[in-house]
């Protein structure tokens, strides 16, 4: 529904349409800025028959991140290839309260390639475990049936709410070309210790995707404000450096929108709110979110 | 470069992106109405090792348009899958000079996988040639390396011209939900009969997108523009009352602008029209495009 109170239908079941201008993907992460979305027609994929899953401890960070371009480089496309550092999985231990594989190692990375056909993901999986062991990887631990498999899934699932479990926190979600994945992991943690905030850092490592946990632990608010008003425009400034940019899926919002400007050009910035403007001249649509204040 | 002659880049190397507006994909389509794009970052996908390709002779239209949703629904999902009806089989051999394999079917499928392990490959073969015979392929024609491959290729790929080289034509480029392609192929020629208009189609039957060339032959022009004017709205009414729209690939331009309203709504034209405006005020990039005349 657009600002008028129309009723519009973009797009439709078709895998081709160059009807007119690509109004479904302006509005889709528009943030409700453009107009509300009332209805959606999916594309669904059938369900691939086989999975395979495994999890690989690293002794450092940047062993795991490097080994995540170089499982791209030889062909292999995981389904998923998520990245946790160990303060993740020690939150995650403590907001469970048990064990969890691995969580003495640096790092490490949850991997899973599905499709219909259980020769080529055992092939997949073997060249997966060559590159981890060339980069590093202190072990594998290729989940055995749908049991451990979903014992992995549960444990990654829960690393959101344990790190954010254990104080006030900001997260930043920052993306970078995934061959400077290690730049990025490196980086993100010498910003942060320079600047004496508590940081844990996990995610999608197979898009370049990192979110970037600080924490406030036991300091003053007042004083973690500071500390991270300093922080966080760094990390932006090297994300961008790296070819990257400051939101890879979590938007802009109202807490970020005032850091738009690292991530977009003026120009950039004022062709999107031309369009705002054309679409929602009253500007009642969720209004003061994604563009910077005056 | 936008309107008013700034340079602006939108997007960048990296597999997510979610801050502010989409602008890559409302420019990419928007056939030079909104900015002039001087520079693209591509996304580039390793060749795959190995592929597999086959053409398949079919008794009538509708049983290889039967065959296409069929072989999708099965879980295989070829690179390419393209129909062709005799006359255009007919236009190639007339073209070239020289015979065509199953020109005498009334379509043929052109069909195409490919991946990293030959033995999947041949899996999809056995499942795609099984679905050919029972939607009534009157024989299966595996190609036994590049050279027979290519032989194919060339033949798809002089279609277009050898259609084209008949006489004037005018080229509609229909796109439907897969499932529905039988009825659009049936119901262009049905609809193109009714209306002495001679049509030849062809296309990505895999994508639901069938090019739909309608040629003057031996009218004369002002009987076959008339002819045309009728044919034309009735192909797109069906097209669209079959969850389907107007272009698939070829854009709007100015032959097609004066059917948009067929393919979209009044609202949501003017909400292109806005985006437009906003983006262009004085109206200078590619004028007179894309939108129907006042």
């Amino acid at each position: 529904m657009l600002a008028n109170g129309e009723l519009v239908r973009y797009g439709g079941k078709r895998l081709k349409d160059v009807t007119g201008f690509n109004m479904v993907q302006l509005f889709v992460g528009s943030e409700g800025t453009l107009g509300v979305i009332v209805g959606i027609t999916l594309k669904l994929l059938p369900l691939p028959a086989y999975r395979r899953t495994l999890m690989a401890p690293f002794p450092s960070l940047e062993s795991a991140a490097s080994a995540v371009p170089a499982i791209l480089q030889r062909g292999v496309i995981p389904c998923a290839l998520e990245f946790m550092e160990q303060a993740c999985l020690k939150a995650i231990e403590e907001r469970r309260g048990e064990s969890v594989p691995h969580s003495d190692a640096a790092a490490t990375l949850l991997i899973e390639v599905d499709g219909n056909h259980e020769d080529t993901l055992d092939r997949e999986m073997e060249i997966i475990g060559d590159v981890l062991f060339e980069h590093g990887a202190l072990d594998l631990d290729v989940a055995d049936g749908p049991t451990k498999q979903a014992a992995l899934w549960a444990m990654r699932r829960a690393a959101g709410e344990a790190v954010k479990g254990i104080s006030p926190y900001k997260e930043e979600d920052t993306v970078v070309p995934r061959a400077n994945l290690p730049k990025l992991v490196k980086g993100v943690h010498e910003i942060c210790d320079r600047h004496g905030v508590r940081m844990i850092c996990y995610g999608h490592a197979g898009d370049g995707n990192i979110h970037v946990n600080l924490l406030r632990g036991d300091s003053g608010s007042d004083e973690w404000n500071r500390r991270c008003a300093k922080a966080i425009p760094e990390i932006f400034e090297m994300t961008v450096s790296l070819g990257g940019t400051i939101s890879g899926e979590h938007g802009i919002g109202f807490v970020q929108k005032n850091y738009l400007k690292q991530g977009l050009s003026s120009t950039a910035i004022d062709s999107m709110r031309a369009v705002k403007q054309a679409l929602d001249p009253k500007g009642i649509l969720n209004p003061s979110k994604i563009f910077p204040d005056p």
